[in-house]
């Protein structure tokens, strides 16, 4: 086990109807709120109202940005900014999915900043202070309700970046299960591929000796596993709606599960070089990516996949060699992801070989991607390459 | 799931000397420190020396509160807290095991408030406010090092109480698995079972539909039973240190490894009870107390002991009926116990029927005890009694 530090200051509300504990949550920021959502499905669900008259029953005064995209962009992020610094903004409160929670993230860091927010996308500038933000989440899939982090696409550069800091966790976080029950099939299909993702890239390791952290990423894919299908063959059920958001939210919660671990991260490089250029969803992306990411890196420490396809999968090893057994526990994950209607090739969103050389390139452009295997522009590509 | 709020704002500082970061994360709350500490044993392994070195590179003021005992009490806490008003005290650093952090949250809240410390273990009181606190843990036992509670004993009264509240989180804890290296074999036992029965605490519940937080409890009981014995043969086994300090203190840190669930404590409560009196380590009385407890209330609920014995203990059905399968669960628990030296009946402490009266009927003092079962004043005197 490596050596760590871990801290998680935000507040978890979760469960049937804690939305109506969001004033109690709001006010003591103040009475300026900037509310952040995208397409506007909350107004369709009546998700909105609820909200107002939450905000409206302290006196808020609410400005709001809405129309956040499915990948944020840059463009979206510096127009709340201005609104914050116009409006005198006290505290962001973001309503929706991984993006609106990103963007929202984004522009309370860059309202707190003098230069271009863009700057901490790029590593060239470090997050000091950020307005104080809280999310109420309508979406299982990033973890963005319970840490730092935040990817924001530049339309301009084609460039989809991360940034991460202590300073951008929401204050609270509402999770209401029932919040979920709209959402659409394939979002909630792309929600379980990206929370299976944010496992991988944590559990694939070759870090040694954590055998907690092994079985606490475990615990989630098999809880995801296990409670999928029942979400997406009733999307009503509380429990297996319930059950998926509490996996997305510890799957990604600052890096609990894997304190003491080296992560990966490849595969949402690579990923993000994908959806920068063509707009997927990022589950979407990682649907095709992780399963060939897994082909290519396997044999850095076969063990590690032999145990995967075993506690995770249930894959019994009868007469199977180590690398059977690791394959067979890839397979499995390509055949799930498609028994629940992820795409698997490029060629599926009409993606060819045209643009994969400049994705393979801007996937490296801070260095060699991942730790289980260091991957280069041309291992990138060979990935790429697989995946179509 | 139940609804649930969870939040836990302690940073946790993890690793080989991680000490060396201790003035950086005492220094913001101020010059004036109370350092509490227990039996001196801090100063034969040299830790005393570099926490005062650290605390003086930065000119902090050093106020010493030592001699907290193994249960600690009432009359030290009121010790430490005449220390703060009379020191003007910043900060409070405890170094030590949960019983000297224990203290610390004691004294950290009871300085805050006029009234008498000991209501807020009587329920008389809620903590609105406390003087920041952080910890060094020196012994892997009760996960005082990442929640807020406290157990403290008032031996004019012979009661044994707890606390929690948000507001006495450690602000840091310092958790260095190499100062549990020189833990004698039988505290590292005591610390072993109390991790397990946290964990007993919250997994055996009437809550359905909480895979998750299943498994994640079922990951701290393998772990912690993978690492016992590497710990105890060899006391220098970092990584088995390391795990067992991560075992530690996850299966308390406010309550993660089951949100959504009820919580039973009933053992607690019995054994505080035999400690209040007969000032016993709190581990050896959960191992006498805790396979009692399982056998007088695993009937409630056999699936959830049938789950505990084939996913904890690996016991395979084989031809065995449910409640087989429950008790040969229990029989491991308690085999497990002995093989690393925790005593299994009271009769070890010399302590016979004179006081279980009392007990059975000051353990349900605020009502029955636990969750699984309610247990009133003749349960609790008829667990007593199987614990003889």
């Amino acid at each position: 086990m490596q050596s760590f530090t871990y801290q998680n200051p935000t507040k978890i509300v979760f469960g049937k109807g804690t939305v109506s504990q969001l004033s109690s949550l709001v006010e003591p920021f103040g009475k300026t709120v900037l509310l952040v959502y995208g397409s506007g499905s909350i107004k369709r669900t009546g998700l909105y109202d609820e909200v107002m008259n939450q905000l409206q029953s302290f006196g808020a005064n609410v400005v709001e940005l809405s129309g956040i995209e499915p990948n944020p962009r840059l463009a979206s992020v510096n127009r709340g900014i201005e609104l914050c610094r116009s409006e005198g903004v006290d505290f962001i409160l973001a309503v929706g999915g991984g993006s609106v929670l990103d963007a929202a993230k984004a522009i309370a860091a860059g309202v707190r900043y003098d230069g271009d927010v863009w700057d901490f996308f790029m590593h060239k500038a470090t997050i000091a202070d950020a307005l104080p933000m809280g999310a109420i989440l309508t979406l299982s899939a990033t973890g963005s309700e319970m840490n730092g982090n935040s990817v924001v696409s530049n339309w301009e550069t084609k460039q989809k970046r991360s940034f991460g800091s202590i300073h951008t966790y929401p204050r609270f976080s509402i999770l209401d299960p029932t919040l979920t029950f709209s959402v659409p099939r394939d979002q909630t299909v792309n929600g379980i591929v990206d929370i299976m993702s944010h496992v991988f890239e944590q559990y694939f390791s070759l870090t040694t000796d954590v055998p907690l952290q092994e079985r606490l990423c475990e615990s989630i894919l098999q809880t995801v596993i296990e409670n999928a299908e029942k979400a997406l063959d009733n999307p009503n059920d509380y429990d297996a709606r319930a059950n998926l958001m509490l996996c997305g939210t510890l799957a990604l919660n600052g890096g609990l599960i894997s304190v003491g671990m080296a992560n990966d991260w490849a595969s949402h490089g690579i990923e993000h070089e994908i959806s920068a250029i063509y707009d997927i969803p990022h589950g979407a992306g990682l649907s095709i990516v992780f399963p060939n990411w897994m082909r290519y890196v396997y044999n850095e420490r076969v063990d590690r996949f032999v145990q995967y396809a075993q506690r995770v999968w249930g894959i019994e090893r009868g007469s199977k060699s180590d690398e059977d057994l690791a394959l067979a526990g890839i397979s499995a994950t390509r055949a799930f992801f498609t028994r629940i209607g992820a795409p698997a090739t490029l060629s599926f969103y009409d993606i060819d070989e045209e643009h994969l050389d400049v994705m393979a390139r801007e996937a490296v452009l801070f260095g060699p991607l991942g730790n289980f295997k260091k991957l280069n522009q041309e291992d990138v590509k060979e990935i790429l390459v697989m995946a179509l």
